[in-house]
């Protein structure tokens, strides 16, 4: 790519639509058994997307892979919020997973990367990605954090020390006041200042994007036969519970989605494909649950 | 009770917390086996409650009932919402409960009553019942709307026709576009003009909570012991799954307190011990799902 030519929204939307495609085929291709079913449809308003979701596979239980691109007129909220006083078009594209596995020893994840643009020419970047371990592992998470953190780096030294508390803030439960996981990173509002910026914030978001497999692929690799018991099946279903509540009560993508008429079977194959909740549970003191806990609450 | 005497909020604090306290006997008395564990709680800026929950009874598979009197100073919110520019004090009591049965034949029952009165003088009762059928049954509605109909007839014949409709617009799902369930009644603001007035609003919520009881224990008794297999369990777990989305996105009782910092495990004792999300579930046409599906669509 060459920085002094401009990026184009459709540039961004073909390497989403192409993403989501490469990251379909690795979970496939890691899990052995499950088949991702792809769901295309369109948005009223303008635009559509392809959910694609895989069930009872080997490794993951339940996971959505999602791919949108909808265009049409700016809400008041998003005018208000851009100072504008005249009515304008929005462009929004991005993908979204969340993966919840079968072993209680793979970790649930998330990734969404997104690119918004109006008529006005106002345009940023979003995204992230934020691992949920139901059983925190030192090593593990050490791992993940210097992942991104090397993706970060090879962009920008700011990137890391800055998107990774924001991921700290943003994925909280404030009625749980416990993290939802081990966090990752998280940006919002990188708005481009010339077209040589709008390059270099893409390479970014591609390499934040291209992540998402590589990591995902290492846990399901190294993970997936690790022992478990009814114990550790209990307490994912437990800690599934909270990544509802987040979900539903906390997460502004979600909100927005389901109070603004999304698709709602897409906004929700976030959801677990089962959860369960038990009346004021503590776990026995020293367990790894009530370490796992501990953590989460620093 | 004479109706030119005042009614105090002690004398509504008592009833409530007499009324958790026959509920939870006529509850534990139809279950024939679950019995209730109590958890007092005091909250930080005045107040307190008493959380009873019961777990895999005979016919409860989980359910809670809550009695709480909590006081303080009164948040910004609600002195906008009275047009109160100083200050004031606050103090509201109520009893909650949300119970989910076993057998997905069993309806899930939901009933609030609740008192708030501000050191301005301010005061108005609310509440509510609504039922929630995994599968809707005719006759079982059919009773359960004409036994609040004679509950609100005897106090006043504009008690029901409100009330009711009120109960439909407020247990909706906008993002599912059904209802949660069969609906009930709801009302809320019910401001006493005098005195007297004070003694007949009274009244009338009395008996509200006092129909609880009778209406739970007729659906615990008749439909126990009504058949059922992996079919009918699957669907009560979809259900719960809506219940949960309901809570926890639209429920205003419970986003006001995760997010007012209230005590979570009694505003979460509304959730099912388990749900489940299948992405884009469409149960086959003309079975007894779809009619359900098809009765909270209209």
């Amino acid at each position: 790519m060459i920085a002094d030519q401009s990026i184009t929204k459709e540039d961004i939307t073909t390497f989403f639509a192409e993403l989501q495609d490469r990251i379909c085929q690795a979970l496939e291709e890691a899990d052995g058994a499950g088949v991702f079913r792809e769901d295309t449809w369109e948005r009223p308003g303008g635009g559509g997307g392809r959910s694609r979701t895989i069930t009872n596979g080997a490794v993951i239980e339940k996971g959505g892979v999602g791919y949108s691109v909808v265009h049409g007129e700016a809400t008041e909220s998003t005018l208000r919020a851009l100072n504008l006083s005249e009515p304008a078009e929005f462009y929004a594209t991005g993908v979204s997973i969340v993966i919840h596995p079968q072993n209680p020893m793979v970790p649930i994840i998330h990734m969404n990367v997104r690119y918004f643009e109006m008529s006005t020419g106002h345009n940023w970047f979003g995204g992230g990605i934020d691992l949920t371990p139901h059983y925190v592992v030192e090593k593990d998470a050490r791992w993940f954090h210097q992942y991104l953190k090397t993706v970060c780096d090879r962009h920008d030294p700011t990137h890391y020390p800055t998107f990774k508390p924001w991921a700290d803030e943003y994925f909280f439960i404030p009625h749980r006041q416990e993290t939802r996981g081990i966090g990752g990173i998280f940006f919002d509002y990188l708005k481009p200042t010339s077209n040589a910026h709008k390059a270099h914030l893409f390479a970014f978001v591609q390499d934040v994007g291209n992540a998402f497999a590589p990591i995902y692929t290492y846990y399901m690799h190294n993970n997936r036969d690790l022992p478990f018991g009814e114990r550790e099946k209990n307490w994912q279903l437990l800690r599934r519970g909270r990544y509802v509540e987040f979900n539903l009560v906390w997460d502004r993508g979600t909100k927005f989605g389901l109070e603004t008429n999304g698709r709602t079977e897409s906004i929700l194959m976030s959801m677990p494909p089962q959860a369960n909740w038990t009346y004021d549970y503590h776990p026995e003191t020293n367990s790894p649950e009530a370490q796992t806990l501990n953590l989460l609450r620093k």
